[in-house]
């Protein structure tokens, strides 16, 4: 426990963790559960607080740290420390509020059925031990004491952190305030563990335990669908609630061109550099009505692109998988590259600008998959029908972004209504990096971009994947004296 | 279509519908999907209510067509008929009262992130066509007209009804009928498809066409998860929302017994035997703390039971499975059975009580699965421990019942939190079979009761299954100026 509790030095190896550890990990988890359901508002707003402090008063030495780990620079890291405790002080705010503890108390209506019926009081309990998967690209906001796990502590639910081994020195880092901050609450002191390893195995052995009651992840597709698979073919089957990342298509109309397009231009080509492109809602796929104005606007933004100076990925594979797409993507003969940036081969990757011709990009799926990194796909349009058929043919997307859909006529509905199909964000203005934490937030989306479509791992109504309805049927007048508090 | 739009002659044999067929309705659901998410409180209002009022109105025949086929009684299905009329106005009003286009409208704050943010509205949009298999053993309430169809026709999707082999002739009388509600509203004429075929290609081809957007399943364990694999093995895996049945523990605490056992025996007994057993809620585990008057308890149940006549059970299948499974009970080493009447082979199922060794029903799985029909083993727990242990070795039930835990003490604590932990409702009083059809019920619980435990096939939130939010960021005027209802 001390390893823990203190910040590793910093030349620690990421450790494999053996089994028995993880099944003591997850004990501690499954022990921590009924307390931890029952907690009232006052425990559970006090922990979150005290876990937001913890960040803001290790700052300094958080963010150095995450800067060696990461190389996302200290402003990114800062701000998303920032948006960390923001977000743990907001599902406070929620649990303060009572909102997991809310019922809908349906009182007996006499009479035969289907009219009469008994009594019924709807609450909502929190699922059991939450086995959270951290993301590399979120060292913080999506990590250690990241969203899903606020939002799963609110919910009354433990959590067992998979520390992503891109990181293992700042999640070691955080665990041992986290440690501290639960004592400072006086929570029950396994509320949250942590289970380190790079092994597919150690993932595997969690999302499999039958101390755990749910799965979030953030991450791959190909990692996340692979633990899907897992959890779904456990002797009981868990909810799993992956973000499987996405391809965010843009579609430039010719009004927003006509009206600002130097200015899209620039904002376009900085939200696709940002971060070295390492954002699940970074800009992938570009889709413009063809003409002049198109041309030119494309010529700018390879420009800004091209401009663009990029710091270094988040880790060799991560670069490596950057570059292979890339490749494939510019090796297609439907392919034309735009930008003029080459590749030194660094740590930095080069931003990344690719024409496809719209026929290939609808008749290839390989042509649509995500590249994780500062690429995108520009594809130029024939008519609205090609707008249609390329975002039909894209699927399921955390966001899409329209530009230029001001005016109410029947193209801007078919576009409106085909993102709306296909996203669980629609943007009318600006660029979709940058998700808000808050109510109206939807971070989610058809398959793959969520796994559960209803659901979202951005903003307060994030808590709602932890919880489970359950209806009480004339209860007793002492269950029903606690509110929606658990027993 | 003039087929499907009048009843069918009584001796048609059940069709196999061919797959270009079923290519052709799933084609109509998908045209009909963008009018109707589009349709407003009060089409959809009407459409509810026409179909309420076909069902009331074609009463005498559907009523003798549904007792020729499933042998369930007039005054039975007559309550169906009943419940399923109130259930589809019961939609209607929910819809009339705005609440499938309910928004959250998080205006822009000011400032920088984390606490400045755009303006978010965040809207409910329906899935699609979905595609609802009917159940057997309720040939109204989920079937063609069921709870399923009226709930994801108010979140404003078309639905593809998988017609039950057991009531085809029902089946197509109903939707006859509905067809005629349809053209009668005004709503799209292929608002409502259906699918005829008992074979398992016929589902597997429903679940896996390409237009067919979500799935509502009510059956066997055995059908649905085979039904969900296909849905996840989609190149674009879709929710799949299956109730897949459940034991339905009755914990009866001495409390009660002492209370007021003869009543409590006399009730339970015909619960048990009611429907002949085909419900999903019905109790098919009894857990009772051991002693004399739980002896005598027991001895006043079995007489009960064995005074209950049954009617024929729904098919040939369902009572050869009936008795299989009962064999399979009553020939283990650890079982004694208690009821006395014999089966004499025939339609009617004899009532069943076995009483298990509480240790061999711990170890072994197989004397823990539903068996459907009239059928319950009783365990007599040494103490409250093996009370819990034996409900968490059930796992997910869609009810557990719990009487006698009027005082608040430890062990009513213990019971009431394990109760919770594995159900979907737990009730304090009454039985488990009949389900009221309100806001405050939940109609689900951890798997396999049901397969997305936060949902409820039965009750007004059922709608929720089938709307998915969408956060619209900075959206133009004119989108807004429709509330919440879909372009």
């Amino acid at each position: 426990m001390s390893a823990q509790a203190t910040p590793s030095p910093p030349n620690q190896a990421l450790r494999e963790m053996p089994f028995d550890e993880i099944d003591r990990i997850v004990a501690g988890a499954a022990a921590a559960a009924d307390p931890w359901a029952a907690s009232d508002a006052n425990l559970r707003g006090s922990l979150l607080r005290e876990l937001a402090a913890a960040l803001e008063n290790g700052r300094e030495h958080l963010v150095a740290l995450a800067d060696e780990e990461t190389f996302l620079g200290a402003t990114r890291l800062n701000g998303e420390l920032d948006r960390t405790a923001f977000q743990l002080r907001a599902f406070a705010d929620a649990v303060e509020a009572g909102e997991p503890y809310a019922t809908i108390d349906d009182p007996a209506v006499p009479g035969a059925p289907p009219a009469g019926h008994p009594r019924l009081v709807r609450v909502n309990l929190p699922l059991g031990p939450v086995a959270m998967f951290s993301a590399s690209n979120f060292p913080f906001a999506f990590s250690v004491l990241g969203g899903d796990t606020a939002s799963a502590l609110a919910a009354g639910c433990p959590v067992v952190v998979k520390a992503h081994p891109a990181h293992p020195r700042l999640s070691a880092a955080v665990f041992g305030l986290a440690r501290a901050a639960i004592r400072e609450a006086g929570a029950p002191e396994t509320v949250i563990g942590m289970v380190e390893g790079a092994s597919r195995e150690v993932g595997v052995y969690l999302v499999r335990h039958p101390g755990i009651a749910a799965v979030a992840f953030t991450g791959s597709f190909a990692g996340g669908a692979a633990l899907q698979r897992e959890a779904n073919a456990r002797p009981r089957p868990i909810p799993f609630f992956g973000e499987l990342g996405s391809t965010n298509p843009i579609v430039a109309l010719p009004a927003a061109i006509d009206a600002q397009g130097a200015a899209l231009a620039k904002t376009l080509g900085a939200s696709i550099a940002q971060g070295a492109g390492q954002f699940c809602t970074s800009p992938g796929v570009l889709l413009m009505l063809e003409g002049d104005a198109t041309d030119a606007f494309i010529r700018q933004l390879a420009g800004e692109m091209d401009s663009q100076a990029t710091h270094a990925m988040l880790s060799p594979a991560i670069r490596a998988a950057f570059e292979h797409g890339v490749d494939r993507l510019v090796r297609h003969a439907a392919a034309t590259r735009i930008t003029t940036g080459e590749s030194s081969g660094d740590k930095h990757p080069v931003p990344n600008l690719v024409a496809l011709d719209m026929d290939a990009f609808l008749a290839h799926p390989e042509l649509r998959e995500e590249v994780f990194g500062p690429s995108c796909v520009v594809l130029k349009a024939r008519s609205v029908d090609d707008i249609v058929a390329a975002l039909q043919a894209i699927g399921g997307s955390l966001t899409v972004t329209v530009w230029g859909a001001e005016q109410d006529d029947a193209d801007s509905r078919r576009i409106v209504r085909q993102a709306a199909a296909i996203a669980g964000r629609v943007l009318f203005a600006g660029v979709p990096t940058g998700v808000a934490v808050t109510r109206g937030q939807h971070h989610g989306g058809p398959w793959p971009a969520s796994t559960q479509p209803h659901t979202t791992s951005v903003g307060l109504m994030a808590m709602q994947r932890f919880l489970r309805p359950v209806a009480l049927q004339d209860p007793p007048d002492w269950l029903t004296a606690r509110g929606g508090v658990p027993l």
